[in-house]
């Protein structure tokens, strides 16, 4: 992969946020040869200019909108890959308007992809899906055949989003995939709210002396994946001839309970509280339950695995927010 | 069920259509107390005046767009149970056009269940879904957990506005069904062009004496219900407590080549020819293969049989369209 990037020309819609970023950066290093940035930057998003602090000479920003059909038409032209990231992602916030949820996660997608077939069928496309398209999991770990049954509003859409990708790719020859990524972690994420992650706020009220908030009892399972790990997905997705037309579970073994995931958090902060919550009703209603992916279908098509242990990539997060904190908060 | 419509106020979306003008017939024979049809008119899509020749006087229309958030809230209000059966259905043209397929099968669809969410949480919705989004089959028959895998822009808005109302029924209580029809024809079908079903151009050509357009080698397997067996299952699903938050597959067995299909026309018609003929390119793309469905859930929840076999059936058919024909193309 070292050289695989060199001197092509990279688009990332979200590429101020979280995992569009720390993509960036590696994007950087792999020496891409145009590294372009779309991100509407709303504040109820994740996209924020401090996170491209050190490398704003080294990428191009464009602020625009992934619903702004004409801008994305001129800015897919040119370009060899495009990492498709944007998207609305509070589950919450599709509950209560569902229609921008749709013309992000749906509408704009459309366009985008329109905009491919139309303008550069050669591009290369790799498309941030999410596990919250299976809904509550029938059985576990769940592979890339579990059954679709999203839970909110957001878990529809993105499911849509996804189809269409991989719809264009199966009539039209456009070479795109999709990952369904888990809870994805690190330096840059959304900590402010809990409309990107729920962790966001773990972490910021760990650094805050405040206690970590669970709902529940704690026993529900997750598995949880280091950006950086998401990030080498995204990178190989792109290139593997493999991936092309298809959906690939990203995930850790083993899963860790929320109760396991605070204790490890306080004790890497060497100090901090959790307290445990009834559930709010508009979270019960759209809760899944215990969910952990088999990802073997990455492993075996893309030679992916996660990297990065917990203690480790928690532990390079608590740093980063240590350090930088004040600017998402 | 002769007795549980008297007196209750529905709303058929889709109204003036094929599905939903059979199905206003049969409301008004069950003496329901209201009968609200509401459509668009569109010339490309199925509703015509000519569908309630005859009970003009008897149902009330409503001209409306789906899309018109505004009078769908004031249609919805009042009413007991909603039908709704409106929907741009042409996989063609969803794929040319895929934002109207969006507006129309995903935005209005929200819109409806907001509307009643909020203004009518006691009405009854029967929603009518397709066996277009399970895609190509992975195994026969279809039963309602088979894999959602839709190949078209049309099949993936489907599958999200079917499952918005599987959604707001478990989230919000709104009581839900959905039925995924299969290959429904009969009296009122849109026959001008392929925009509803195939079945509509092969009528119409048998009747002018022109060749039955057949694509491939007809041994592709389909099932057909007749238009008063799905009216059938709509009204059931509306009344039994047990379809609230489910989706059925409709279906018929045993299914029939089309080939079959086609020499069983001819037979009824007792003149007549088909021809073969090439996929044409946008057609193979979304092609389907075999399909049929295992409907026993819908027989065994809703106590739901097809009873019309479809010599019979389509003999119906002909003799409407020799009648009325000049009123359809």
């Amino acid at each position: 992969m070292s050289s695989s990037f060199r001197g092509l020309r990279v688009l990332v819609t979200g590429g101020l946020g979280f995992i569009g970023s720390n993509l960036a950066r590696r994007l950087l290093a792999l020496d891409a040869g145009q590294i372009v940035l779309v991100d509407s930057l709303i504040p109820e998003y994740g996209g924020t200019l401090f996170n491209i602090n050190g490398i704003e000479k080294d990428v191009t920003v464009n602020v625009a909108d992934v619903r702004d059909e004409y801008s994305m038409r001129q800015l897919v032209r040119d370009k060899d890959v495009l990492f498709n990231l944007a998207g609305q992602t509070s589950h919450l916030d599709s509950m209560s308007d569902p229609y921008t949820d749709l013309e992000i996660n749906c509408r704009a997608q459309l366009s985008i992809l329109e905009s491919c077939r139309r303008n550069n069928p050669a591009i290369r496309i790799v498309y941030a899906s999410t596990r919250q398209i299976y809904g509550r999991p029938e059985s576990l770990p769940v592979d890339e055949r579990h059954r679709l049954q999203p839970t909110d509003v957001n878990g529809i859409n993105k499911m849509a989003a996804e189809s269409y990708h991989i719809l264009y790719s199966s009539v039209y020859g456009i070479r795109a995939s999709a990952l369904r990524l888990t809870n994805t972690y690190g330096p840059r994420m959304r900590i402010k709210d809990a409309r990107q992650t729920f962790l966001g706020v773990w972490i910021r009220n760990l650094l805050r002396g405040e206690d970590i908030p669970i709902y529940g009892d704690g026993s529900q399972l997750r598995d949880f994946n280091y950006v950086d790990d998401a990030v080498d997905a995204l990178l190989a997705a792109a290139l593997s001839d493999k991936a092309v037309g298809e959906v690939f579970n990203l995930g850790a073994a083993p899963p860790l309970s929320l109760k396991e995931l605070a204790e490890l958090l306080i004790k890497l902060h060497e100090s901090g509280h959790s307290t445990f919550l009834p559930f709010p009703e508009e979270r019960r209603a759209i809760d899944i339950g215990d969910y952990y992916a088999d990802f073997s279908k990455a492993v075996r098509r893309l030679g992916w695995q996660p990297r990065i242990a917990p203690a480790q990539g928690l532990k390079r997060t608590l740093d980063f927010y240590r350090e930088f904190g004040e600017h998402y908060v």
